[in-house]
């Protein structure tokens, strides 16, 4: 086949990229630490952002669009979010190019056109936006402002990995602006609960909400908040934030309202993302050693019909009732492809749809057609049955919500078995070394300690759950007294 | 109102500006040349953006994603592109900033991380779609290749204007590989045939198609076919633009196929892209001095309806129908709206739509309800009517539809108006001067005749119609032969 993928056993790094690159998501690029989203991928994407989309849009948001760059004392404005970035800008400096005048036909940078004023190229869009809410905002009338923007953004990074970490990704960002403490609070968590909605109800990953603890937070946040799903490979990651943003960006672009008394007060902000990186843990949290496998609701193809013949007259008994299926299908909105290529095998093809996540395979051979049968192959368990070809429309599109409902509840499964309670240093270690998946701990509430623990055993903090029972205990490492547990683990 | 903005006989190119910031289409940003495209201005474009996306698909295309950087060797890799853009590209040199030692809290680029090689922000993704097609083709299975790719792109103008020039915009791209010149050939027609359908049958604009000049062609095509349109004020506007390339980026980058036979050649490629240009087309085209008039095809808002009534008691009466006919409405995927906002005065929210452009305005009061009727007011022609509420909705449909038929007749009757057949040169001046829009004339073919006629006059080809009659003739500049008349007109 020339498609085999390292196992995830013998190397769980490698069987990953190998899957990005041969299942076609993704490919590496000529640009360091930057990817290209192949057609597959990218369909994988539209279905996601489209999903994502009408939840944002049902909960009253509206999409615009703000510039690439931001210059740089915009950038800076906000101090701790330009600190938190500025070690991954991308700067742009110069605005055209030149014929090299000692090597013809190259170009060279053009020292006359240098920027007085360097722009960032965006790594978050908080300053542009609250630049420009400075404009649109006077009065209480013109508050809440629900915008939400689809775009690339730039960070910088010195190791990346395809979908987990690249140099450009593609996201969503929500920046709102209200009146109130209260409605920002309220928009914050409302956001990460669409996000978790989402990810676990379309990708069929179980998540864990919850608040990071301040050394964890988004750079110029009050408080962030989380989903974290658990990979394969008993690591944490981190798939969708929230961020209560108080009234820093206000105070940093000086965007006050008056309100109904006309007293003038600092707007408060939210901010939200999820990204491409998102299509990672998709990957990471379902797949196997034969490929992908992608939930029916995303999937770029939900079904896939191969058929077996020998000669013209027997395809084309078969393809006259596979267009029957086929119209069947499309009645129900199921995304369906017939591969019919003369010039590859049903032993390839099934690999390659194998490899690509197909939810479902429909087999039909002459024999079949005798029977009035086909034989139905479902990606996640790998179970094949012979099923009539009266309704199997109608089958194939109920074992889609089957399939999707099974792979969240074995993803729920594999991630309820790996909350592990731990309540000493080397219960703790041994989780961490062994069991793998989140450490349920107590933790002293100091950023030292966190610190400590993290150079000690590369674990971090991925939350405080909001549903953490309140109990007593004492801190893992230092044994001071504890009121909560919070959920430590390795994380991508 | 306060709303009010310049009309188009005082000063033509204010009321555009006036228009397109007081219907919140856009406003302007702190980045030079940059515009943030508003919520109502970004609906506008997903509405294009997603009848264009579906239109691709249709004909068989696939959507992607490449990098936003492309690394100055792949960029002057095709050299008649990579001189056509030199002069305005931005440019990123270094990819950190760090703290000012000499200013607390600002920051400086970090002269230590200086890029070994220089990326330039995409002006045009050919570079670096090419050098990844490389790796993609290698046998005729390989091929077609029919990707298209929604982007940003940065093209640094010198003078900007909001949707017409900026310096970054948003766009499509289409960049196909196929095994032979013919095919090529047939999707660049094929793809300026779907330019042609989408400006003339959603934006109700209607367009010549023609091919350019060599002078005015794509860097680095063969042949650049083109869709242009005409504005209110008698120039063109070139709305979009398909490119065959030959074998130019195959041979730049090195991509080669081996065929049936297995004998190597160069692939053959296309490209083809609208931006957001087009949002401007589409105001100057059809809006006048109240505001934007916009088709209903793609309008984010084609019915508002706005109650008039005094105290809660008339409210109530005349929502409760207002939900029947929204309802009935949105039956039949109609975008809707009911302003019942108590803090305007329907005076105030009459210009407010009329100034957005919303298509079909409907007035329920009181003496309508006693009546069992409402007032319907059209936005293109300002004609009210006292309509039945027996079946508004199936009315109101109807007439969305007369509005978007009445837009591309008006607009084609006024462009067909202003193509004049000139055979002098002062013919040629007057036309230009005085009754504005498209000279038909005779042109002997050179280039430097194209120069010296925009030199005299700022007119340019905008294209050779595919329809041009064969006629003899002599250049109305040069006297010399002509076998064909061309299109010349001052352009945006």
């Amino acid at each position: 086949m020339g498609k085999a993928i390292t196992s995830r056993t013998d190397d769980y790094s490698q069987w990953y990229n190998d899957l990005v690159l041969k299942s076609e998501l993704a490919d590496y690029s000529a640009v360091r630490g930057c990817m290209i989203i192949r057609p597959y991928g990218f369909t994988l994407w539209e279905n996601m952002r489209d999903a994502l989309d009408k939840m944002f849009k049902d909960t009253g948001h509206v999409n615009a669009y703000f510039p690439l760059f931001v210059p740089k004392s915009l950038f800076e404005a906000e101090e701790q979010n330009a600190e938190g970035f500025a070690k991954e800008c991308a700067v742009v400096t110069h605005y055209r190019l030149k014929s090299d005048p000692n090597n013809k036909g190259k170009l060279i940078v053009d020292e006359d056109a240098k920027l007085e004023e360097e722009l960032i190229v965006r790594p978050t869009s908080e300053a542009i936006i609250w630049s420009t809410y400075k404009n649109w905002i006077q009065s209480y009338r013109d508050l809440p402002i629900l915008i939400n923007q689809w775009a690339n953004v730039v960070r910088w990074e010195m190791r990346t990995r395809l979908f987990l970490r690249t140099t450009e990704f593609l996201w969503q960002e929500g920046h709102t602006a209200h009146a109130t403490k209260e409605e920002a609070l309220f928009e914050a968590r409302q956001m990460l609960d669409v996000y978790a909605d989402f990810v676990e109800n379309f990708m069929a990953v179980p998540v864990i909400k919850g608040v990071k603890t301040p050394n964890e937070r988004f750079a110029g946040a009050e408080d962030t908040y989380c989903i974290e799903a658990l990979m394969q490979d008993g690591k944490a990651l981190q798939a969708g934030t929230s961020h209560f943003l108080g009234q820093n960006f206000a105070k940093a672009f000086d965007v006050k309202f008056s309100d109904k008394n006309n007293t003038l007060d600092y707007v408060w902000a939210t901010s939200w993302g999820v990204s491409t990186r998102l299509i990672g843990a998709l990957i990471m949290a379902h797949s196997d050693d034969d490929g992908l496998i992608l939930p029916p609701k995303i999937a770029p193809l939900q079904v896939v019909i191969i058929p077996i013949y020998k000669g013209d007259e027997q395809k084309a008994r078969i393809t006259q009732k596979v267009n029957e299926i086929i119209a069947a299908l499309k009645q129900m909105n199921v995304r369906v492809k017939f591969d019919d290529n003369d010039n590859a095998r049903p032993g390839w093809k099934f690999a390659e749809y194998e490899m690509k996540g197909v939810p479902v395979r429909i087999t039909i051979g002459p024999k079949d057609l005798e029977n009035n049968a086909a034989e139905i192959a479902r990606r996640d368990t790998k179970e094949k049955k012979s099923v009539s070809l009266d309704n199997i429309a109608g089958n194939v599109f109920n074992l889609l919500t089957e399939i999707q409902d099974n792979m969240f509840s074995k993803a729920k499964a594999f991630r309820d078995e790996h909350i592990t309670e731990v309540n000493t240093w080397d219960e703790f270690l041994n989780v961490l070394e062994n069991k793998t998946g989140f450490a349920s701990a107590h933790w002293d509430g100091t950023g030292e300690t966190e610190e400590k623990i993290k150079e000690l055993t590369k674990a971090t903090i991925r939350c405080i759950p909001f549903d953490a029972k309140q109990e007593d205990g004492v801190c893992i490492l230092t044994g001071k007294p504890s009121k909560q547990r919070v959920l430590f683990a390795k994380a991508y």
